[in-house]
């Protein structure tokens, strides 16, 4: 256990990388048919591919991630990247010894092709004539960039989240691609409630008049609505039981009620922070994209059966799920598992009592990162 | 049991009535310690006043509600009153037997003073001139209504959800005018996570530029970001479960994804109408101030502990909750129960095992409605 003895620190300062690939003649095509080009991927890598290129790990990001997990991007930065208690020398996704790379996906707003990018056809930000895309066509993008790494097989893939639902439809569409797939509180396929919130979302920015049918670059932005939207996302991503425990009734700068407009609580602030907070980092229409290529995500639909959908598995499976998760339960962590099983497949399965909500994948890195590390140890060192 | 062979009947056509009170030298004194005056309340009975004047049940109504119960306005109306499956000559709350009455809440724009009402002072609509209130004020109101109705003591006060927070304040402010508290998909406070879905609501009212700061009346009216709030609140009603039910990921109008901008979910298309209906019968400043009233509701705070609120009730108390109602969890309901009981209070609960999440009470009334007309029958018998 020669890792007792590492010092665990920090990336550091890390530079993005790019890499740009599809022509007119040789374009992605996306799941609906219709073709891209060019496509720019944004990612980052962390630690050293070994010779045999057998050490490369994916992390995929969620909703409104991106591919800056861990350290700094400059100097000054005052926040790392968004799972960097889990990526570093001695960390649990130890660079000391993997290879990390994590992109922004496709649609995404943060260096990745995506709606505000600028449509070669016309000289002009996408828009709305951005087409719509589905998971399947985030890892289709990220295969390009693994193939253009020159790595013939990853360690692993992992995400928590839309990330759980890429780590799964990198584990379907490319059996022989990954050695296995580490999916964090995720769902086989989006319920009508998670169609439901996204609709929320969605209908706040489009109702925002700067929205504009989506061509509101260079000019002022859907604020309101996007603000709103993320106010709605951050409720389902929390419990609450950690909502309660976080602000309770608390008032904001009150002691007591004094009824009138400036009554507020706690709660309500840290939401209306929250979505203006966000409104600086994403684009709405890269919102409307992203959302909608996870309502569209359903496994039994697009493979017939999840059995059917597993059965071309080669992947060795860790699904986990967080109790208080009430957007993606428990339960249907649990039934992708029996599928695995039914399917004959390798696969492990832990439930972390936690009160963060969906968010725990985000916040409760202890045990997590226990669990990966000794899940991937064992397994690369066979 | 004469009941077994009573025929089950409509209440048929209801005219609502009309009550004012309040004057300049004798208004009404609010909570946050402002006066208002006059105001109106708009009400419906059913049944008729026993000479002893012992049969009077006060239905109290939730958020979106309205004092029109049971029965048709019209000859033309096409659909009944929201709990008219519970009211009515041979209905759990039987016409034939009771006297019912409903009022529209203070705060509301169904006919009972609110923001939409006409400031005397001015001559225009309140908008947010209207005082800030609270559950204990609409309890106020309705006093003054069975005060005004002659009645002494009623049999029961009886609502859900924001219903259910009103018999409470009845059963604990006038302790001497109820016999009985019927308290339905109920809770003692509202959550962080129950204020935070309100906070969404009114930020999506507010950032509708036909807002303009609640002065809205005879021009545009924000109807897209009242639509928005009644989505969000819309999916906090139902269950995962029941939205699975109704819905599943089925698409509207189609069979198969399209991969364009016509692809829409039932549950969305659904939302949609149920946002838009909303917006031709609620007045958006009524939604922010019956929310924040909500909001306000907490037993506890006001009367130092839930031990403390019930120690000065008379009432005979009946809980439910709903197996499937995460708005409202079962476990708020057991609270009140324990802390009754505490008090040596006399007290029955009941959970109903149930798929509709929250709004149960509005659409199982069969096993709620044998529930409570054997409730009061025991009490009216003795």
């Amino acid at each position: 256990m020669g890792n007792r003895t590492t010092q665990v620190g920090s990336v550091g300062i890390v530079v993005p990388k790019e890499f740009t690939f599809g022509t007119s003649t040789d374009p992605l095509t996306l799941e609906s048919g219709r073709n891209l080009y060019p496509i720019t991927v944004r990612y980052e890598t962390y630690g050293t591919l070994n010779r045999e290129k057998s050490n490369a790990i994916l992390i995929l990001h969620a909703f409104s991630g991106d591919a800056h997990v861990a350290g700094y991007k400059t100097e000054q930065d005052r926040y790392p990247g968004w799972w960097d208690p889990m990526v570093g020398p001695g960390k649990p996704f130890d660079t000391n010894k993997y290879f990390v790379i994590c992109s922004n996906v496709l649609g995404g707003c943060q260096g990745t092709t995506g709606p505000s990018s600028i449509n070669p056809a016309t000289g002009n930000p996408y828009g709305l004539s951005f087409p719509l895309i589905t998971i399947g066509d985030m890892v289709k993008v990220q295969r390009y960039l693994i193939d253009h790494l020159g790595i013939e097989r990853l360690l692993t893939v992992v995400g928590g989240s839309m990330g759980g639902m890429q780590a799964l439809e990198w584990a379907i569409t490319y059996p022989d691609r990954v050695r296995s797939a580490i999916v964090i509180a995720a769902t086989p396929r989006l319920t009508a409630q998670g169609i439901a919130f996204n609709a929320v979302g969605r209908n706040a920015i489009t109702s925002d008049p700067n929205w504009n049918g989506g061509n509101y670059y260079g000019k002022d932005i859907p604020s309101r609505g996007l603000s709103i939207a993320r106010m709605v996302g951050h409720i389902t991503y929390l419990s609450e039981q950690s909502m309660h425990d976080k602000f309770g009734r608390r008032l904001q700068n009150r002691e007591q009620y004094g009824f009138d407009f400036n009554d507020q609580f706690a709660v309500e602030s840290y939401l209306e922070y929250q979505g203006d907070k966000f409104v600086e980092r994403f684009d709405a229409n890269s919102y409307i994209y992203i959302s909608r290529a996870m309502d569209y995500f359903n496994l039994d639909e697009k493979y017939g059966s999840l059995e059917a959908a597993f059965r071309r598995t080669r992947a060795k499976f860790l699904i986990v799920s967080f109790t208080s998760d009430w957007l993606y339960p428990p339960k249907q962590s649990k039934e992708m598992v029996f599928a695995l099983m039914k399917e004959g497949k390798d696969v492990s399965y832990a439930e972390l009592d936690c009160p963060y909500g969906h968010d725990s994948f985000l916040i409760e890195t202890e045990r997590q990162g226990k669990l990966y590390s000794s899940f991937l140890e064992n397994l690369y060192a066979h």
